[in-house]
């Protein structure tokens, strides 16, 4: 009953035995070996276009150089305030991008809304060399809040992007969570939207640590090969990131746990009102903000619960986090055994 | 008969083991977990004395936070020609210092010479904010060339650099074959000959992917860390890393391994000297260079050796890399089956 | 009656002449001429304590040198959201400290307020390595709108900074201007109010390119003077800053200035709400920011005025700067000819 | 009879003039002046081909935002071990292009001969993302040694430059000594030879302190003018650098200035012959190299002249360095007063 963060779960089996089958004999190195020769297909077919994938151990590796591929060192990029590059991964963007700024601004569930965005973008003088000129719009798939950009709301951010001439990132550390909650193909929320790199995300739905940067300009891969390789995050043994990122994606790997954690999450939300909390925010994947009435909190921690409080939202404010080794039946179970207390 | 890399190799059964020890439950992100928690200690027991343990997934990251955290964006960095900082990473030094410049001088087999080093550093006129000022030394141990510091050489190197108040790095990508070679203590190579920094490998030694930064100073974690999140290589499943470096040290695994590709390479030494190779430089530990006859080395891959050519080292020279999973009995095999052909 | 820009002002009587003494013979590069070597006592005596000069000859140059004495690569500067550091200066904080971050903040007429910053500073959740710890508080004085800070305003500032451990820097890029409008001893709004390092403005004030970055900490001057080199900003004719700085201060040169100014800005004002204009913000010093009745903008061009409008307040907001060449005079005579028409 | 370096002398008059002319009345700031509009066209006419000017006031900054133009935060800079950008600007390089590398090798009097860069070029084994790709060559014209590439030599260099794919970078600093050492029109070592960018020296020729940057490509102007402000280096009162510039071109100043430092050379150095001293190096432009007999330094220094001596050549080391403000009479008259003693 840990719903602390998706961060806390252990590699699925899948991707275990993904790893252990690389155990037996030698490979070449550095992305040489077989199974890292296959992810640009296998993804191209995912996404049903040609991608470029550059396989890297965290998210914020992941959302870096792919936005260093995106901005230039004088570039601003224009995110949400929650994002997670702008408040989760210290000065990791400026550093990698060489100097690029974050311009946050606002909107519910930590989304942003093309309207907003089209307005803010509209607005800002051009003082030429002096002000920092918008080059990007990072989106987080879903999102830092729980929230889910569908098709269409992604799709006008997309043209919002492309009318003023701006690349679009998305982060997309929980972009199975999303993909799972609109049942979409994800196609349908990234190049067929206007998205030009993505990082899929795979540590917080099962991986051990990968993610992986789609590049759907393939022409990008060179740079962010170098960019890989001038940050530290080119593995030797490479091919352990690409056996957990093709076990990922194989036999819809990365859906089905997605599908676990949300099924997970409704029945955790369901728990949690009934217990008289208060949904906060439109939370459609695996993350649930949610107010509760006094002793509550306890009395779930008691029952075995862990999350975090979230003060940001209120003071009677908490999260949680489900994860692909949720047990949608114990919850349940749960619920019904808090109901006769 | 992989001898082209230690990079080849996969995870040894005892890492490998760890890691699939953690994949039952839950545990906290971000090194709150437990293993974890263990390292600075157990890392303080193998060097005997307080150190702060950082572990990375890779060398480039090992080598450049912990260079970051021991000289300014204006200094100097003296290593050899052939370091792997200078060689083999890219501009990464640069991008993690904030622009330090590696300051390149020559000796054997890849190793500074403490009086070489004395005099290159008495030579160097300051002139001021104009020129670099070495701020840091760092030799490779073992070194890209196969070579190995005795605790004399390296306490030679300490002295020359207390004697200038420089501060001194190891690169010990291959820590552990320098250790089994020179059948010495952990502390008399490192804190005790003057070193404030290691990189102590595990990847190329039967790990999947994690080197630990050694802080022999151990003020210095917090900035390290800070380095750390800020390039992305803080892992959030941290427990991985963690399970990684607990198994390598425990019950000297690191040891067994290096001893292992150790004695396999005087093996393989032993078998190319039968053949008429020539050994180029005094190879200690588990890289051999040695130039071989007009065809034997076409001889030697067709009896199912994979090795690569060394043309920096002249037109016959190669390379041939020893790991955890060379087997010594089939080399010596071989050895007899090419000496009846 | 050009009120553009107080940049748009030539040099003055006083720095030509000390630049035109030093057109006759050579002089040590670099700063070993003797105008330089006068400059630490010279300032230390108009701050009444001592303090280490490093001049440049932008603003730029010399906030983000200042700053990159004071925060760290992995910090946050929190300042003004109108603040010159945070919006025209491209992503030069980022380039000179390795990627610090701003943090902007809300307050009236540009300025920073004491309450309003400590409980920013409290709210503030760490989150350890994840987040951007606040390491500085950066304010500008004069204001980028106008305002003035009074010595109780800064003093407050500075005990907030001491409470939370953080830097105060101050942009004195109008620094005349302000100690004009207060008519204070410099050390009352600077190190006396716990300000750590100052850009004190000498080209709007009537230098052709000069501002002295001033450490009150001087032990930090080694660390600038690296900065600066490593930035390209250390003149090899060095006297030139000097000589622009020692004629600025000398015989209060710059307060003399800075009062034409002021003087100029109230006279201004007083034509202004004659037109019919409304003070937008409290505005002591040079820049006035206020809103005129349709066609009146018009009318003060066609009189031959020079002035920018100012839609960021509004659509009929308006900003006129004075300078050292302001002629009070002829804006009175003006004003009363207006009056006529 | 001061020798110690070009950077001692004064501004010359005329250029003096010229910042005397700009202060009397008001104008736009940040280049919006007459003058700065003149520039591309006076600079095109000069060099007879389309150029985009971007004027700053340090070499550093001049050569930095040059190479920020030409290379990437991955690539390398191959240059003379003596060359400026490596031996005496701090680690400006990799701060201005976030982080490119330099690749020093040899040449006599501090000059690239095209033959060995072509070796060094091929030579080079590219190992992809791990190695360093060399993307410029930077030459200084003249020397830091006092050398002069004659067209056929820049050309040559060139020729390697285009076979191999890389940029050419040139720089300046005392390019009018070359010239004027030449007699050879400025695109016949710059555009025509395959020179990319140039740092075009004023200050040490005259000027108070301006270096233009000449783009023979006009469309990376928008690159250089954000680095140009992204690091400090747009002055606000843009015309007085313009107006140094202006000056310094306008009737072939700058030439006449370097022919009068060119001579004194030629003076110079018949006089050091003369009391036994033996030149060093080709010196064609305004520095000698040479050693001088015992005591002879001293007897030179007894007359008034100011030098350094020059370790890294030898004991008996020195350099001298004329201006255009050296005299050669008074040179002449010396050399017969001195044979006579």
């Amino acid at each position: 009953m840990n719903f602390a963060s998706d961060n806390v779960t252990p590699v699925c089996p899948e991707i275990q035995a993904a790893i252990d089958a690389q155990c037996q004999g030698n490979a070449p190195a550095y992305g040489g070996d077989d199974v890292s020769g296959t992810l640009d297909r296998a993804f191209s077919g995912l996404f049903d276009c040609e991608v470029a994938v550059v396989p890297v151990s965290t998210g914020t590796a992941a959302n870096c150089i792919s936005l260093s591929t995106l901005v230039s060192p004088y570039g601003g990029i224009v995110c949400h305030h929650e994002a997670h590059i702008n408040e989760d991964e210290s000065t990791a963007v400026a550093h990698f991008t060489g100097g690029a700024k974050l311009l946050p601004i606002d909107g519910p569930s930590a989304k942003l809304e093309a309207e907003n965005l089209s307005r803010y973008l509209e607005s800002r003088v051009d003082r030429g060399v002096h002000s920092v000129t918008p080059e990007c719009v990072a989106v987080t798939q879903s999102t830092e809040l729980g929230g889910v950009y569908s098709p269409d709301e992604i799709g006008a951010i997309g043209a919002v992007c492309k009318q003023f001439d701006k690349k679009l990132f998305m982060d997309g550390a929980r972009f199975g969570n999303a993909v799972a909650a609109l049942n979409c193909h994800p196609a349908d929320i990234t190049w067929k939207a206007g998205v030009n790199a993505l990082s899929f995300g795979g540590t917080k739905n099962g991986a051990l640590a990968v993610e992986a940067i789609i590049l759907f300009d393939p022409s990008k891969r060179a740079q962010a090969e170098l960019a890989r390789k001038r940050s530290g995050h080119l593995l030797s043994k490479h091919r352990y990131l690409a056996a957990q990122l093709a076990a990922y994606i194989a036999n819809d790997l990365w859906l089905k746990n997605a599908r676990t954690a949300n099924t997970a999450a409704q029945a955790l939300a369901s728990l949690l009102v009934d217990q008289g909390g208060e949904m906060l925010l439109d939370s459609q994947a695996n993350e649930l903000f949610v107010t509760l009435p006094d002793n509550t909190a306890q009395k779930l921690r008691d029952a075995g619960m862990l999350f975090y409080s979230w003060p940001s939202l209120g003071a009677n404010a908490y999260r949680f986090v489900t994860a692909w080794n949720s047990d949608t039946g114990a919850i349940n179970d749960l619920k019904t055994q808090l109901q006769g207390s």
